[in-house]
């Protein structure tokens, strides 16, 4: 964003004055409708046709060129051919214009000359400090009536509200908008970024996070420009608005093929980080266009579900039963009633009614049933929200199961969805609740879906709050251990070495010994103390096991003699050309878990945190989670939990629970270790044992890899 | 079903003559919209009110009762109170009526007294052959307009169409008809079987599989009637029609408390049977109301999809990557396109187009492009099926897209979904592509989704069939070990009889001898070769490992003194009162693969088969899965390829794969003893362990359980 423009993007979303540069008469041209568009739209400035070969457009005077204008417009539409966009980029900075919408394509999208036009519009916009939507993009809108913009191609738009949208495709902004109009789904603003190549999504969540008409960001993004600005600003946003992405491309990365081991993690990991992304920023991802759009109708009401803890009122009990499976799909809870509510809702319903949750009234029950038993239920402190499902029956009418409900609705805060069915139109029952508060959705598995993304926003704004915390390291150690490695011209850290770097940074490792002979490793044994393991150290072998240069569980001097023997064979077999070191003897750590934590380097990303349960979980079962460094000790915790073989760490078949609390330390450490020491491209200590609760944890093997000596790896910025 | 009660059940779905006891005038009353439905409804037939009360019934004249009418009705709907239903059927028997849907609500729903009723009435359909619906439902409709059956509350019924819908909810079945009329999809016939107390879900499958009407068949249902009778029926309906089914309640019985360790696998696993069910009978389960819409809607054009391979076809890249993304999460591939077919393809259109799969023509192409581009792919050998996605642009219109698209599908019988975006109201070109065969979905991943269910379908269909195999086994063995048992008064077998039971079932156990001392399990361990494993052989000690009962990996005779003499101190502290009966000292097998084989009996479903990775997999992860014995080979093979630890059994890390055929024919012939032996009524080989690929599969130790004496257990019929 270029310095001393305001985050408000007002130049784009309220602009007083608009020139449509390229505004034509022609039926069928963009330049056309979207003129008409623009007057039609109720604009509450002034619009502008800017054309050569017309002397008025849409029966307004028509002007040759940006010059002739008599003020200078602030906001331009352009719509000229593509190799004539930097020229009026330029006239646009010259008369003072301060932001620019550029509609045509024919840019970066169609190749190389395409990039260059667009390179030269970027800098002809920035050099007079111009705001850039596009090129190659729909438009945006305002449906703010004090300023009633329309500059895009849509003659008609949905109706007012407080959705904002930000598409990466033109062609899904305009569907959903249409969507929204069939639905009656209320919009504020939208932005089509085209080719992003000025505005992106983090300076319109900037924007749209302080627009008070914005209660609910969407976005459509293919890609992120910067995902570290994009962690850092929509942390910030989600404090208090909801933001709601669709990030496509989900499945095509993980076609890609891997090269190394790790790499390959990073790759089919390659979405993951996305998910990694959203969560640390509170970010909700959706998949489909339809949960988008069911999610935002909820946010749009302005309603908050302050914990999961949902009740389900229903008069038949076959939709009750289908949205109680929703709700546990969705992370919603179904509490018990208290039995004194029971009792007393008992007293008020039929014999045969259900006092349960679902509460099923039965068929026989009238419409005044709804708003009495409905205020006794969000009465409750243990509910924190309701679904109301009506039916039809011969004992009451959809208006007034309608009216009902939303007279119980005035006896709480707490949110209530509805979901009529009826054997006739309920349309205007369903606009009745919706008017007033109440969103409704035709089943009841998407009314439990609404609520669901509701608590999930509610639990989020509501985290416990915890720091990144840095520990003191040895600094000047670890960065002895690159520097050594630096003047030895290697990027892969022998072991020795690599274990060095890390215990500067706090990780604990089993005593360890190098022995260059039989007789040296026998009498290293005696020190570190029986069991041993005996590993070869060798800059040239990166993946030990594979060439047998590693022997577990030695349990006596002879049994190390014949492992011994065993890697000497196995090495000269298979690695006869690598250099080795000497070999290591280590104390084996008696028992623990064996978990893999890591890092990677994304371009985009920066550092990134990897966890996982070590061997079979992580290399075969892709059992493994990601977070961008720094992280939050509660994150760390988050990483330990969302992994599948979580159990294994709480302690099954009565085996003790692991030390998880040395666990996250690790993880925080190896963050910190990763963003201060930016030439650390890979890391893995791969096992880490965690021993049980209160023993700690301690690395076994670990490998670092630094990047080439004249690279400056990219620093971390946003704090989690 | 009554034997002599024709499978088409005419009786119910095209009766020339309907007597409605309960008729009415009185507004509100279901007797009086039922009889006006009915009437209006454009019924081919006579229909009779029948009501004391009423001389006339929607100016049709009324009979007193059942016996006055001038003929015997071929149908009876009642909607007189609970208590008089019993006489009315009897009356309605009495005059021949062969069919009786019965509205009235209060039988069993409403408790005990109900019940009695209920059966009452049961008593007396049956006693006259009567097929009965009901009671406590909503009703029947057959859309033919050549009997015009509209026996329902609902005033307005969906078009015409062949879909089926059978409702265990009569809500839902209301709801989603109103659903049905609002998207225009057609319906041939729909019955809410309410209690269920006569005919159920598997009688109408019947019916409708023979309907030549029906084309595709949709299930909600809370439970099954007859789990195995649904697994015969509905294989054989799979065959020539799709099935889908909601089966609600999947989340409520993963609540229930679990007592023992197979008993809790069998709680929470209780959903999984539904799941096993389902996929032994190619029924198709979905999550929610909205699905099955739209996979119904698909399957009613009657399209087939020959295979997964899906080719996507757009004017705009964002719609095309969310379709992408959604395929693959529907199980569908995106082949790439063969080089000629893109050379050929390039050369149509736009430079700047992408010619991959996704294609993305670009917004510069003409409606006709549609034409062309969708004709070539389509011709395409390894293209199964299009989905056609069109945004607006200025160089066409949406009806010029709609009649491309369908000139195309004149070129092929492969289906074509459509997606059409729009600036203005498209619903005329929707009508025009669905009245044609392409089903068109407001959003790409709705459109993949129903795609993904018609490949899944014709997969089904053309899945390899292979048969149960009978393998020969030693019967009188196993029947003496079972004799022996009930002889000694147990019903936990003795490890030995466990043993020889299985072993008469051809499953594999590493030599064992049985020792009373440790002079004699140190002989027996020379004889059977170590290292040995030492367990405790106890009928009262079920789970050994939790009372130090069982000792791995002895090596020498030193190690098995001292193993011997720990669990003897274990056992007199863990188990002091359990009877041993001594200890067992078996060759360790050496290396494999642990995996647990079982057998659990479900009052439903009969024998189930249980699979899963030993250990830490079944028992904390819950990765194991089922299927309904006796099985077929592709099922067994199917079960093992199913679990997400499979890999782990191809050989990972270098490893040698594990011997498949022998685990898939161990799951056979359990099965076979599962079907064979009705006694067993619980059966665990945990571990057994597969060895390499050509070594065969061992079990190390097995646990077999016996139903009480008296017990007869279930036998399974419908074979797999």
């Amino acid at each position: 964003m270029t310095i001393g423009r305001r985050p408000e993007l007002s130049e784009l979303f309220e602009p007083k004055s608009v020139a449509v540069v390229g505004a034509s008469n022609r039926p069928g041209k963009v330049g056309t409708s979207l003129f008409r568009n623009l007057l039609q739209g109720g604009f509450q400035g002034v619009a502008y046709p800017v054309n050569r070969a017309w002397h008025s457009v849409s029966g307004v005077r028509c002007y040759p060129d940006v010059a002739s204008l008599p003020e200078a417009p602030e906001l331009g539409v352009v719509i000229v051919p593509a190799a004539g966009v930097a020229d009026v980029v330029e006239e646009l900075g010259k008369a003072g214009t301060r932001g620019v919408v550029i509609i045509s394509s024919g840019f970066r999208e169609v190749g190389e000359a395409g990039a260059e036009l667009e390179a030269e519009v970027v800098r002809r916009a920035a050099r007079y400090g111009m705001s850039l939507v596009g090129p190659n993009c729909f438009g945006v809108f305002n449906t703010d009536p004090a300023v009633g913009l329309n500059a895009t191609f849509s003659e008609t738009l949905p109706p007012r509200g407080n959705i904002a949208f930000v598409s990466q495709s033109g062609a899904l902004g305009a569907g959903i908008l249409q969507y929204g109009i069939a639905e009656r789904v209320g919009f504020s603003r939208f932005v089509s970024v085209g080719n992003r190549a000025g505005v992106d999504e983090n300076d319109l969540l900037v924007a749209l996070g302080r627009d008070p008409a914005t209660r609910v960001i969407l976005l459509y993004v293919e890609s992120l420009a910067d995902g570290r600005r994009f962690l850092e600003t929509a942390r910030d946003v989600t404090e208090s608005k909801p933001v709601l992405v669709i990030k496509s491309g989900r499945t095509a990365a993980g076609e890609r093929a891997a090269k190394s081991h790790t790499g390959s993690l990073a790759q089919s990991g390659r979405d993951q980080l996305y998910d990694a992304l959203f969560a640390q920023a509170g970010v909700q991802r959706v998949d489909t266009l339809g949960e988008l759009f069911r999610y935002a109708k909820i946010f749009s009401t302005g309603l908050s579900m302050a914990g999961p803890r949902l009740v389900i009122l229903t008069n038949s009990g076959g939709p009750g039963i289908v949205a109680a499976d929703a709700a546990v799909r969705h992370g919603l809870e179904l509490p018990v009633l208290p039995a004194a509510l029971r009792a007393s809702l008992a007293s008020r319903l039929p014999t045969i009614a259900a006092v349960a949750n679902p509460l099923d009234m039965t068929a026989d029950i009238g419409a005044d049933s709804y708003r009495e038993i409905l205020a006794s239920l969000l009465g409750a402190v243990d509910v924190d929200g309701a679904l109301v499902i009506s039916t039809p029956t011969g004992t009451m009418t959809a208006s007034d199961v309608a009216r009902s409900i939303l007279e119980a609705k005035a006896t709480s805060a707490k949110p209530i969805v509805a979901c009529l069915f009826g054997l006739s139109d309920l349309s205007r029952e369903v606009a009745f609740l919706e008017e007033n508060g109440i969103p409704t959705y035709p089943f009841p598995e998407e009314a439990v879906g609404g609520l669901g993304s509701l608590a999930r926003y509610h639990a989020w704004r509501t985290r416990p709050r915890t720091s990144v915390r840095t520990f003191p390291v040895d600094r000047p150690a670890a960065d002895a251990a690159i520097a050594r490695a630096r003047t030895a011209g290697t990027t892969i850290l022998p072991e020795y070495a690599a274990r060095s770097l890390l215990a500067a940074y706090g990780i604990a490792f089993p005593p360890v010994e190098t022995a260059r002979s039989l007789d040296e490793a026998l009498a290293a044994a005696d020190r570190v103390g029986y069991p041993v393991v005996l590993k070869v150290a060798s800059p040239e072998v990166s993946h030990k096991t594979d060439v047998g240069g590693v022997a577990l569980g030695i349990a006596d001097p002879p049994a190390l003699r014949a492992a011994w023997e065993r890697m000497q064979r196995s090495l000269r077999s298979a690695a006869p050309r690598a250099r080795i070191e000497g070999f290591e003897v280590e104390f084996q750590i008696p028992t623990g878990k064996e978990v893999i934590v890591g890092v990677q380097r994304d371009p985009n990303f920066g550092p990134v945190v990897v966890f996982g349960m070590g061997g079979i979980y992580v290399e075969v079962l892709r059992d493994v989670t990601f977070r961008l460094a720094p992280l939050r000790t509660l994150s760390a915790e988050h990483m330990v939990e969302s992994v599948r073989a979580f159990p294994l760490l709480q302690g099954v078949r009565g085996e003790p629970p692991s030390d998880l609390a040395a666990l996250a330390e690790v993880i925080e450490r190896v963050s910190q270790l990763a963003v201060e020491l930016p030439e650390v491209v890979e890391l893995d200590l791969n096992p880490l044992i965690v021993r049980a609760q209160g023993l700690g944890a301690v690395a076994v093997d670990a490998r670092v890899v630094l990047g080439p000596p004249s690279r400056s790896a990219p620093t971390a910025s946003a704090p989690r």
